[in-house]
């Protein structure tokens, strides 16, 4: 630790010089029905405000990695998109996936690309569509983070302090002490632990020693490399076709070959949980994975009534209601409590905010009824 | 009675021969915002489903009242939008009013212009936004009390049965028996009686003597010409221009000059409640004057979870809610109760069924703001 310490100024440097960003936008979702539907997922809406997710994620990147050494995997159907929403980006940054096939794939070919520009280079892997209120403590988490990761050969996950006893997220099992850089102190993993019971997830909370699996990781792309060959070796294999690497056409082709093989699987699972050279990085940066509507009220400051309103709205004799008007016609509530409203050109969505993360129920009901149109 | 009631066949060809139509289309009205603005108010709008509520009114007065007998008063504003719903009505049975001036002035127009046609005409003067849920009972009443007009110089107004202490309608107060004709008997009024408060709303209700105001009225054209002239002179005076039945706009300028000077006021208040001689016809239709969006629960059958919805909706989990998205984007509800929601491709309304009658706060603010454009 001493000599880490003792060398930070030039060693951070040299690692930061090194730090590639990898955006993952291959998620669909339907928890944001009627804004997201198959067109325009989660990630490339403006939920929040004036910027979609995935614009957020980029801007606070800045100036820790630059659009140079930023990366994007996201799919067929919304590349387009993608590339308009981040003009800086060059299309060889950009990764576009034939199909879906969970994170592991998407990470494994990032890391071919990467590691085929810039051999020493390391990855910062975070997903295009959660919140970080405190860009500040995150960008020193991962500058600490990208440190860690370029002296040691581990894979590091981003731990976040739970708030609550949250049964829907996976959490990090903190173990000794590992590294510190620049103040963050890095732990080893003592376990992963997937979507506890309430039980056990109270128990997660008041213990102190576990974190939740932000889904944001760091490492060398020679170590994720080497995990996915001992854990994936399929996958790996595909991963290693030369064609792969050919321009234009002829890569695309070898990617389509390669996905139709490859499995459907995630770095957590087929990975990570199963690597023995995993640390957690604890970092509190007001981390929100924005999973329905109710998160609105958690990342938007409410009003004296207990209202947010993302768009216009006119709220009249209402409490602790939820409202998205930005992109659909004017929202009027008179007299309504605890609701979430959405509205688009298309749709509108009206349930209480306690029910927010049933909305897929009404998306498959449009698709029952054929409306393809609308979800 | 019995003379009447001998001549009935011959008698009642005559009536029905010189029965003239008067639709009162000069409504504003903020109630059914968004659906409703000042450019198009309720009368013009599908509320309840295919066709505009003048459309309907129209409707349902065939076979009884050919389209060449029928006339509509409006105002500048709307007399496009009127001729347009209404395509068989020939401009001149189009009165346009160069402002408001409540019912009296309305009527009283229509009368000189009716009389002017047809010395011996009849009118039935109906609002252009109310429902009537058995236009066959409706129709029978109009036929008996335009024989009883064509016999006798009275006002008859038409009313309805009561079915709760409502304190919102006007009441007649029934006297004693008139006249009966094809088995609707008419009765003299005992007064007219303004929004009772609840416990004379209750008696009235519990009486069995009372009826609501449906404001359909029946007279002589000459008989109503009288009674203007008795109580309300300076109406008479004015209405007596000659210039008033010049074609074209040396017509149109005699009415706008008129119009500047006669009183705003309802025939209710300025005639019929100081005139001697008026009827009540009794007649059970299903009438609803659809005074605010919680009247879709009172005119539409609902399902069996209570729900009514007027163009597209999904619904799921939800009970006891009315919807309107025939002119707006598709409503998708879940979870939810007791709400009304409209939508339009300006607007979505959420409010609870019972604070329907409060939307016109929603337009007062969103004037307030200067929105005039939603309004």
């Amino acid at each position: 630790m001493n000599r880490e310490r003792g060398g930070q100024g030039r060693e951070a440097g040299t690692a930061l010089a090194h730090l590639h960003a990898v955006i993952l936008a291959g998620g669909r979702g339907t928890r944001f029905w009627p804004l997201s539907t198959g067109r325009r997922p989660k990630q490339l809406l403006r939920i929040l405000g004036q910027r979609t997710m995935i614009q957020e994620t980029a801007d606070r990147l800045t100036p820790l990695v630059p659009s140079e050494r930023r990366w994007v995997v996201t799919g067929t159907e919304h590349a387009v998109e993608v590339a308009r929403q981040l003009p800086s980006l060059r299309s060889a940054q950009l990764l576009v996936e034939p199909e879906g096939r969970n994170t592991a794939p998407a990470i494994g070919l990032a890391a071919r690309y990467i590691a085929a520009r810039d051999p020493e280079a390391i990855m910062v892997v975070l997903p295009a569509d959660h919140v970080i209120r405190d860009p500040a403590a995150f960008q020193r988490a991962l500058a600490a983070g990208a440190q860690a990761a370029a002296l040691h050969p581990v894979l590091i996950t981003l731990g976040v302090p739970p708030t609550r006893a949250e049964t829907g997220y996976g959490y990090i099992e903190r173990g000794a002490r590992a590294a510190e850089f620049e103040g963050q102190v890095l732990y080893e993993v003592a376990g992963f632990r997937e979507k506890p019971d309430s039980d056990t997830a109270a128990r997660y909370f008041a213990g102190g020693n576990h974190a939740w699996n932000a889904g944001v990781f760091l490492f060398r792309a020679g170590i994720i490399e080497e995990e996915i060959a001992a854990h994936l070796p399929e996958l790996a294999r595909e991963l290693r076709d030369p064609d792969l690497m050919l321009p234009g056409d002829r890569g695309a082709r070898a990617l389509a070959e390669v996905y139709r093989r490859v499995p459907s699987i995630s770095i957590d699972y087929g990975v990570l949980e199963r690597s023995k050279r995993t640390w957690v990085l604890p970092v509190d940066c007001g981390w929100n994975d924005v999973g329905s509507w109710s998160a609105l009220g958690e990342v938007r400051v409410p009003d004296s009534e207990g209202n947010v309103v993302v768009g216009e709205a006119t709220v009249l004799d209402s409490r602790n209601v939820l409202v998205h008007a930005a992109e659909g016609p004017l929202v009027a509530l008179l007299g309504v409590e605890d609701l979430v409203v959405v509205s688009t050109r298309d749709a509108v969505l009206v349930c209480p905010r306690a029910r927010a993360q049933e909305v897929r129920k009404l998306v498959e009901e449009l698709e029952r009824r054929g409306r393809q149109d609308l979800i």
